[in-house]
Parts: structure tokens; sequence; C-alpha cells
């Protein structure tokens, strides 16, 4: 069985995958762009960091057909340094000051540096795909891999784009919608990492299918998860204080109520949650608990959470695999993604 | 000969490959979205756009060696685009509110989205370069111009980062760090452009160099072409009506004249270009104005900016080609960027 000792060495290696291409580009004029870079991406002397999920996917993916992660090292530093640009970005454009304890990297070196450094990001993880040639990768199978990074990238900007828009025009989605906003916004990414580490390790379409669909499922139970923990969560758990009520943030939750309460019910909720010039007080706040419980929202939602999770086994169950123990590993990271 | 007429088609091939490619990636739900790429391309209707420098660059070095341009307008597409990515972030960075004579893309619809729009171009640039699959290019031969286009556009990050980092330091750099600076800002991008042209068309590698050395020194011409028009160039040419001195812009000639100047030319000259709170008047535009005179500003800007234009046409001749049409076309490409 792999440990989690040999998490945490999958975690190590990508990092120095990424520090290695750092310094193949960083001088003297530009090495306040590259701390800036270390920063945000947790890799400077002892910063708090991500949880490494998509990287670590990626590899146990590749690992579990291929029994080893190492040549798929480029690929993982790949996706979390895109999953990163993303990050950067994000804060700016939803004015979040924080990101994983730290000050965001916005509200240290300003907004003109932190856009550029966002770019500078993006363009340094498709660098990192170029060593995939060193690894002896044909040059058909990196450039299929790019094609789906780039359409993973685009899916990201697309899914972005849709948050925004709701948000900026205070509207209130349909439960459709909200689906294929978190397809492109968060599993699109999770879902091409899983295929990526697929690609890299075989030519079986079949399996290279399989792995996608689990990483999409998985995107999806872990967003949805998310939602359940934003509102019914504690701030132990979450790491934040304020529920997703007091910030009207659009989850599948309140979306799920809005289309679903009647009456009296339908009535309060919209209200409460159109007001956009205060945030609900507390007792708005509680009489909003009450109407979600009332029509099943924190149900309906770990239902589907838990649909999307048991979809995600079914399809690692469906693949036949030399290596037992990393499938292990990846069925461990499907069932801790539902906490709630 | 190659005429104007020509010129157009070119452009107007490019576009279409542009337009293609956003085609084939909007939907119901992203319209918005694609809406801002076309307005910021100015692809849409009878909007003004740029001179399309970069992609013509391409196609006619493309066209030089290969005698036809129409299987490297995947390529033209991905560098307009790319460039255009930059400028969409820069406008932000630079508090820029106008853009080829329009309101420019966050002024309309917000820095959030267009943030995320920059982003979306800059993926869509990369995805550009997938087509050149389609048009039977060996993947080895896409996979190295992809290598091209990322070192490029790295190169396009860390010269906006030492572009703010002095701006924000109210640093003046000296003449080498200036060089090296438009090098990465804008060199990088011409000769890649140059560059990637000859590498669809040929695998002889000194005419790859060649041609990628005639990129780098049309770049630094055209750079300090600007510069000289930024402060001696009138309003009808610039399309800006103020100079260069009024805003304190770092450019050759005044970074020059602070490294020449002494006695009390360089104290006054040092002392209006430091305040920061304001702008310096018109007596005091006058006086630097006299000063770069005195010790030669324009002079040694239009030399330099000479002998790289020099440099440029030197490179042309020497690579043997087959269109001499194109190349008499490049090379005027060249002479039109030297106006002052």
């Amino acid at each position: 069985m792999l440990t989690a000792i040999d998490l945490d060495r999958l975690i190590a290696d990508t990092e120095q995958e990424m520090l290695g291409l750092i310094e193949r580009h960083e001088d003297e004029r530009t090495r306040e762009l590259y701390t800036m870079v270390r920063y945000h991406m947790g890799l400077d002397s002892d910063a708090p960091r991500g949880k490494r999920m998509r990287p670590l996917i990626g590899l146990l993916a590749y690992q579990s057909i291929a029994g080893d992660h190492s040549r798929a090292l480029p690929g993982a530093a790949a996706v979390e340094m895109g999953h990163n640009f993303s990050l950067v970005h994000d804060d700016i454009e939803d004015n979040g000051t924080e990101r994983r304890h730290r000050p965001a990297l916005w509200t240290v070196w300003g907004k003109a540096q932190a856009i550029n450094t966002g770019d500078a990001l993006f363009t340094l993880s498709r660098m990192a795909l170029h060593r995939l040639e060193e690894e002896g990768f044909e040059a058909s199978r990196i450039l299929r891999l790019m094609r789906l990074y780039d359409q993973t990238c685009l899916d990201l900007c697309e899914g972005q784009f849709m948050d925004i828009w709701t948000s900026e025009h205070d509207e209130w989605m349909s439960v459709d919608y909200y689906f294929d906003m978190i397809g492109r916004k968060t599993a699109a990414l999770i879902a091409g990492s899983a295929e990526a580490g697929a690609v890299l390790a075989t030519d079986d379409e079949s399996v290279i299918t399989a792995y996608r669909r689990f990483g999409w499922a998985l995107g999806l139970a872990f967003q949805l998860n998310d939602d359940v923990l934003g509102i019914w969560g504690d701030e132990a758990q979450t790491g934040k204080q304020t529920s997703d009520i007091s910030t009207r943030k659009k989850t599948l939750p309140l979306i799920y109520a809005l289309a679903e309460a009647t009456g009296q019910d339908g009535r309060r909720l919209q209200a409460i949650l159109a007001q956009s010039e205060r945030e609900p007080t507390p007792e708005e706040v509680t009489e909003v608990l009450s109407i979600l419980d009332r029509v099943g929202a924190q149900e309906y939602t770990r239902d589907r959470a838990r649909e999307h999770r048991d979809e995600a086994l079914a399809q690692l169950e469906s693949v036949g695999t030399v290596d037992q123990a990393s499938m292990e590993r990846l069925a461990d990271v499907v069932r801790g993604v539902i906490s709630a």
C-alpha cells in the first residue's frame, strides 16, 4: 500500500520540478518576478501551500497504469501552476484579500504586478510540459497533452466568465446553469489532470475515457461537498468565519432552494437574497436555514455529491490496473473529498 | 511584386482564421465572452484594428521561403491573439483608457471580466497553433513552434515586469537595462513572429537564425522610432496629444540624456523628472527639450534606430529566397518602420 508518506514524496517531487523550472528562467533583473511566483505557489521556505490535489491525481493516475510516477512530473507541475495562475487572477477579480492564510499576492505587490505574475505563471505552466520531451515522450503524445491542457484552460476561463457574469448581474442561475458552470470552472481541470496522467501512460482509449470521467465526477463531488460545508460546515473544517448565506454566494443549496421553495418561503428567500446593499442579518440567516431545511436543500446537495463520488469510484473500478496501491490511493482521495 | 492589396489579403485571411477559431468555441452561455474577444481584436463589424504587423511579418517570412502563405495562417492567428492578450492586460496595468481610438476593454466591461478575457485570449492564441496539425505539419515541428511561442510569451511577461517595476519604484534605468527591457517586451515577439514563419517553412537553421535576427533588429528599430515620435513627432503621426516628456515616460532619449547631461543640465533634468506629484509645466518641457538638444539625445536615438533597421535589412539580404516579392515586402515593412 502507498502510505501518506508516499504521497508526501509525490508532492515533494512535484515541487522540485516546479522550482527547477523557475530557476532555469530567473535572472538578476527578473528575480522579484520569480519571488512573487514562489510566494503565491507556497514554494518559499515553510510557506503554507495548497493540497496539491490536481498534481496528485495526475501522478497517481499515471502511476496506477505505468507503475512509477517520475516521468509524469512535468505534467504534474503544469497542472499545479495552471491552477495557481487562475487563483492569482481570481483573487483580483473577486477582491479576495487572503489565500491559504496569507495575504493574496495582489495585496502585497499591487494589481499591476499581480496580473502580470499570473500571466507569467500561466506561461510557465506551459513551459513545464516541454520537459516531457526530455523524459522521452513522443512529440505526438505531448501535442495531444497540450491540446487537452489548452482546452481545459479555455473551459476554466469560460466558467470564470459565467461566474463573474451572474455575480455582476446579480442574477440567480438555474440548477442546470450551475452544473455547467462548476463543470467548466472546477471539474474540467480535475478531469484534465486524471486524463493527462492516463494519456501519458497508455494508448488504450477506453482507459483514458474512464480516467477522464473519474476526474470529472470527482471534481463535481468536490465542489458540491464544498457547497455543503460553506453553509453547514463548522469553521474548523472550512477555515472561513462567514457562512455562504451571509455572503449570498451562489452555491447549489441556495440555487436549488430558490427553484423549489413556493409560497411564503419562496417570496422570503427571494427578498432576502435579492437585497445587494447589505448582508443578511443573523435573523435572516436563520430564516434562510429554515427554508433550506423545509425544501431539503442540504439533503439534495449531499445526494448529488454522493452520486458523483460513487460515479468516480465506479469509473476507477472499471479500469484494470497494474498498480493496485496507487489505485487504492486514488479511491482514498475520492472518499476523502466527501467529508460531509 | 506583392502590392498593398496582397497585404490586405494576408490580413483578411488572418482575421478569418481568428474568427473561425472563435466560432468553434462560442456557445450560448459564453457569447458575451467572445463578444469581448472580438471587440478587443477589432473583429466586430468595421471596428478600427491594429496594423497586424506581427502576423504580416510571420506570413511574409513563411511565404518568402515556401511561396504561399496559407498553411502558416494558424501561426499568424496565434501571434496576433498573443499580442492582443498582452494589450488587454497592459491597459489594466497601466490604467490606459483608450486603445485604437476606442474605449479600452476594461472600461466597458469592468476589470474582472477584462482580466479573464485576456486569459481566454491567451488560451485561444495557443489553441490556434493546434490547427497546424490539420495543415499537415509534423508534430515535432509544431512542438518546436510552441516552445518558441511559450519562451516568447515569458520574455513578454519579464519585460512587462521590468517596466512596471521601474515605473512603480520611480527609478530611471540605465541605457543597458532599457535595451534589455524593450528586447523582452517588444523585440521578442516580432523576432518570434519572423522565426516562426521560417521554422514552418524550412529546416535550414542558418535561415531560421537570420529571420530571428531580422525580427529582433526590426523590433528594436520599431520601438526606438516610437521613442523619437513620442517626443518630436506631431500629433497626426502619433495619435497622442501629450509628449512623452509630460508623462515622464521612460524612453531612450530621456534615459540617455539623464546619463549624459552634466553640471547644471544634469541637475535640472533630474529635478524636473524626479517630481512625481505633478506633470512638468510647459516651461519645464521646453527646458527639457533644450537639454535633450544639447546632449544630442534625438540624434543618438535616431542613430540607434537606423543601425537596427540596417541590421534587419542586412539579415534579409543574407538569406537566399525563392519568393523575391515577399522579400521585397518584408524590406518595405522595415523601411516603413523608420518614419522618423
